[in-house]
């Protein structure tokens, strides 16, 4: 796909060139907006209104709304007032807030004054909601039918009204502003006769699948796709529907919501560019704070080894397992963390089943802890002493090792499932308790063990 | 959501138990098929025919789909054959396909043996399909129209054959079974007249987004989410149509493979079960593998630091200082690798672009060096020296974890960028190249480089 649209954009920029503008036209009208988006981010600002001006109206806005910000901002500066209200004649409510989100304030004046008096209305209504609820990414474009029409007149309503909405395939049924029942375009097509009521044929009751404006747009998501919806309603305060959330902008939030939980997790506050748009500056800002927490943080695995010099100063052997202990206990910690973060963000786990959590993870620790420390033995002996005779490695210095392993595996694995429900239930997002975080902690609680036990079995 | 549901199976359960038969039912026909199937995972075993039985056809075959593989098989175990054969009648053919895969033999002989001949035939076309490729996520039920059929006669067979198909809101159109363009319902219900030809209203050319039989399912469902599609046609070989994928199904997919990611990328190999259905066992399999083999990798770092002892006894201050080290360089290379691994999975990079990412990680990588490199000077002056009194740590001390930090940080984040590109490239999964992997590596560079320097500068 990328490498077929590479070459079309080199041989459009040789077209424009040439001022062969019918032959652009035509090649064009045959992409779909995501690759016509692609050749404008790879024009020159300038060609953008050139080119935008070659795509037919529909085209043109379905083009824009896939575009990046960056190629927005520049399009709309460089078009007429009349070529933007055309454009915005075009959009859908919910693509033109995400427009509106991301464009500077003398830009967002120039795009409301050319937008209908309604929809700047309804911009204005969705921009109120809170960043990443189900209100801001709703759109307030919906097929509304009322309880007792026949099948024959919701079909007329939609053919009439259709075309401005984002879908018509779920239609809702409202009385009285509140929804009471929703009847999805194949049980119309399908019912029996075109006679019949919308209210005997719309699924209603308390399978209705709602959320509120105020919902959480990663909620929304995990709701559509547990309940294969092709759209959600959305209710206000009072229980009153005013939008939808489509499926597209679902999917479009699962990926992002990833995207974000990888970021957080690896330690980086979470971007909204995509890596090849963000300079580096922009990544050392997203990336300087958990480093520097975290080097700070460090300071106590410092102090302990300081204050165990003495023993590391008897026993040098000892200085170089620890490297081995603490990568060994901080990826046992990681993959509890992990698994834990994943099945809260699935709605798997809820606080309560806390200690059903440890104990599963206390049983795969003893697991992981004997397999490991048994394998470290071996290693220790045939390698370590025995390969490479280094005479320092007693058998002793082999069981300290091999016990702390076993014990510090048990410590993260119990660290790294508790810290991360332990966070949802203060309110927190669990994906910050993930490796950098559980590491830094397991780091200091193998090294104490480790001393703890050296000097006890040691007698350092 | 949860919460309820919990509250409705207790209440369900005493109903059960009461023998109040009725009721049950007039409350299960009020939940979503999603709910039905939590209601069940929270039976015994042996109530579960019974339940099922009081369930209209409809919501059975639904519920059934939705349920785990224990709950399907323990089902399928304790209803007669003639209600197999009823929930196999209402089944698509892709939900089908994922209760077979799940089932042992034995079960998977009935539920064929139950289903009609052209079902059966159809399943064991998917069947054959290469593990998670767009053949084995896809239905071969659509709805499939003429290019010289009028609006009219579509809409009527899409009213005769629609309810077969999972969805009917896009009609594939086709001449001699090659796929020449598609339909939406929407632009049939809006087509300005009955008597138009398909032909003329269908979207075709260039812009069609087809996948093949064998494209891997992650780039199916990244296809639908980039072109917003509901469903997906998938061609095979000789470009024939032999079915589609549908949004619910990409959906899935798409939390199925972050779940994927996020594990590899913690160290685990994957798993198909739920964390509160994984047993300690079953934990222990998936995380011991790479638990192991960083552990004996990291034998490299532990000969590193052997043949640095007498360094290291002549400078035991040198030592506390390793566990900073070691975190933050591993902690600055699963920033670079995560945010790589998530471009790379998202379709944003390529390889060609390699010399590009490291050119920007060499950029972050000097600012977030420089940063923390005075940062943590000004630390170890501070706080290790003159607040905590180690007269052991001299300014030069100081200077040489500096200036290891610095170079531990390039090195990582050129490590942490190119390994997951390099994988890709190979033919590897790049989530393999986060983290733990990283971080192992990125332990010996660290401390080859603190003992290098430490040589050069402190004369050891």
């Amino acid at each position: 796909m990328t490498e077929h649209n590479v070459r079309i954009e080199n041989t459009l920029q040789v077209l424009l060139k040439d001022k062969k503008y019918a032959t652009v036209r035509d090649i064009l009208v045959t992409m779909n907006p995501p690759d016509v988006a692609a050749v404008f981010a790879a024009c020159e600002p300038e060609q953008m209104p050139l080119l935008f001006r070659l795509l037919p109206k529909e085209l043109a806005a379905e083009s824009f709304v896939e575009m990046e910000p960056e190629e927005q901002e520049a399009l709309i500066r460089g078009i007429s007032d009349s070529e933007l209200k055309q454009v915005m004649a075009e959009l859908y409510v919910d693509d033109a807030v995400d427009i509106v989100e991301e464009m500077p304030a003398n830009v967002v004046q120039r795009i409301l004054a050319q937008s209908d008096p309604q929809m700047r209305k309804e911009i204005n209504e969705i921009l109120q909601y809170p960043e990443n609820s189900a209100g801001s990414v709703m759109t307030t474009e919906y097929v509304a039918l009322n309880p007792n029409m026949t099948v024959g007149d919701a079909i007329l309503r939609i053919r009439r009204t259709g075309v401005d909405k984002e879908t018509i395939y779920t239609c809702y049924v409202l009385k009285n502003r509140l929804l009471i029942g929703t009847v999805s375009v194949k049980s119309l097509l399908l019912a029996p006769s075109d006679m019949q009521t919308i209210d005997s044929i719309m699924e209603s009751g308390s399978g209705l699948v709602t959320v509120n404006t105020h919902t959480d747009q990663e909620e929304v998501a995990r709701m559509m796709s547990k309940y294969n919806l092709l759209a959600i309603p959305v209710l206000d305060s009072d229980n009153r529907m005013v939008g939808i959330v489509t499926f597209d902008d679902a999917m479009d939030v699962m990926e992002d919501e990833t995207t974000e939980d990888m970021e957080i997790m690896a330690g980086m506050t979470p971007s909204d560019k995509t890596y090849l748009k963000s300079t580096p500056w922009d990544l050392f800002k997203h990336r300087i704070p958990w480093l520097a927490l975290l080097m700070v943080s460090a300071t106590f695995t410092g102090l302990i080894i300081t204050s165990f010099e003495a023993a590391l100063a008897a026993q040098v052997a000892l200085t170089a397992f620890i490297p081995m202990l603490m990568d060994t206990g901080g990826n046992s910690g990681s993959q509890s963390s992990v698994t834990v973060i994943r099945a809260l963000s699935l709605g798997e786990l809820e606080f309560s089943e806390l200690p059903k959590v440890i104990w599963k993870e206390v049983r795969t620790a003893v697991l992981c802890g004997l397999a490991l420390a048994v394998l470290c033995f071996g290693k220790i002996i045939l390698v370590d002493r025995l390969l490479l005779g280094n005479p320092d490695i007693t058998v002793m210095v082999a069981a300290v090792v091999c016990l702390t392993m076993a014990i510090t595996i048990l410590c993260a694995k119990v660290v790294g499932c508790t810290l991360p429900m332990i966070a949802k239930r203060l309110g927190f997002d669990p994906a910050v308790m993930a490796s950098p975080f559980i590491t830094t902690i397991v780091d200091a609680l193998s090294l104490l063990v480790y001393f703890g036990i050296a000097k006890a079995l040691l007698g350092l």
